[in-house]
């Protein structure tokens, strides 16, 4: 991985794990709420595992291709959920998800 | 503090974080989840202090004090939050905060 | 995995970490320090892997097999590396990763 | 706080967590090691509370105030001990931990 792709990659797991809490945030003030439970479940989820992952980058970590695999289908899940629900929070959350789990994918 | 106080703290606070990952997992599949909102969010964060907090006590952190202070706050205002509502994981859940509450105040 | 099993699994990955956290914290006290720093380095990735997966196995999280295959590579490279230092800390977080690398690969 | 305070402090805590990690890694390598065994204790305290405080901030946690009162004293604390040293990356960590202490006593 070059310095760039590296720089690049931690911005992409920050603004998705940004997103992802931010989308944490949004769906317990929803009156749907009910409907947004697996939301819910994965917005923390993916938010864990990009920070991590991150982290990870940012002390050199030996383990970065198989952290990066297990990030891929986080990401993945947590953007498939999103992509359901009409609300912008969750349209950009599935957006950044996806971006994110193809960076992950060019590493793992 | 002494090894026996710093073995039961840690446990006190397993305890806790055990308790609130349940009680967000539980939440996430109740009916009424709209009442459970703040529940779920408060749940998240004293899972999040509780843990940190056990992590620095196991990493020997010179800044036991300060971290115990605010997990003070956390499990007060998580326990408070759940003994208002009627579900057995609610209850427990309310236990556990107010009990590593109580710990921690004796180190902060 | 049974209920017992993942009681069992939330012990054993409990134990790793605090083996690893207690290695780090004593090799940061070491005199041959020199030798020991890619120890620490395995001990921080250790700990916070074992405590991610635990984390994770409590909340009920989607991705613990996953998660589980990480920890069983980080755990053994760890175990491997504290295996080679006479410390009696290096000696017993080895015993405890090799522990956890068997338990984590029972259910990858 | 503004969302461009808000904004602003999330900038700093993760440049902070960027510095403290780099150190803590480049510390592992250095040759003077022993010396910088307090330096690499409080660089992972430092990464870790910066990193907690701006999650926290990302979700919107009720505690904000709380733990950047935590956090500037780790930020301080960190930033001492790294500027005795003068390795670069010392230099570097220590001035993002004075710049994010700073940041985080405007809000605690």
């Amino acid at each position: 991985m070059s310095d760039e792709q590296h720089d690049e990659l931690i911005q992409t797991l920050h603004e998705c794990m940004t997103a992802c809490n931010h989308c944490f945030d949004a769906c317990l003030k929803e009156d749907d709420i009910k409907m947004m439970a697996e939301c819910m479940r994965l917005d923390r989820e993916c938010a864990d595992v990009c920070n991590y992952l991150e982290q990870a980058l940012l002390r050199n970590s030996p383990f970065i291709t198989e952290l990066a695999a297990v990030c891929v289908k986080i990401c993945e899940a947590c953007g498939n959920e999103c992509k359901k629900h009409d609300h912008d929070h969750c349209q950009k959350c599935a957006d950044s998800c996806f971006k994110c789990a193809e960076a992950c994918k060019s590493i793992a």
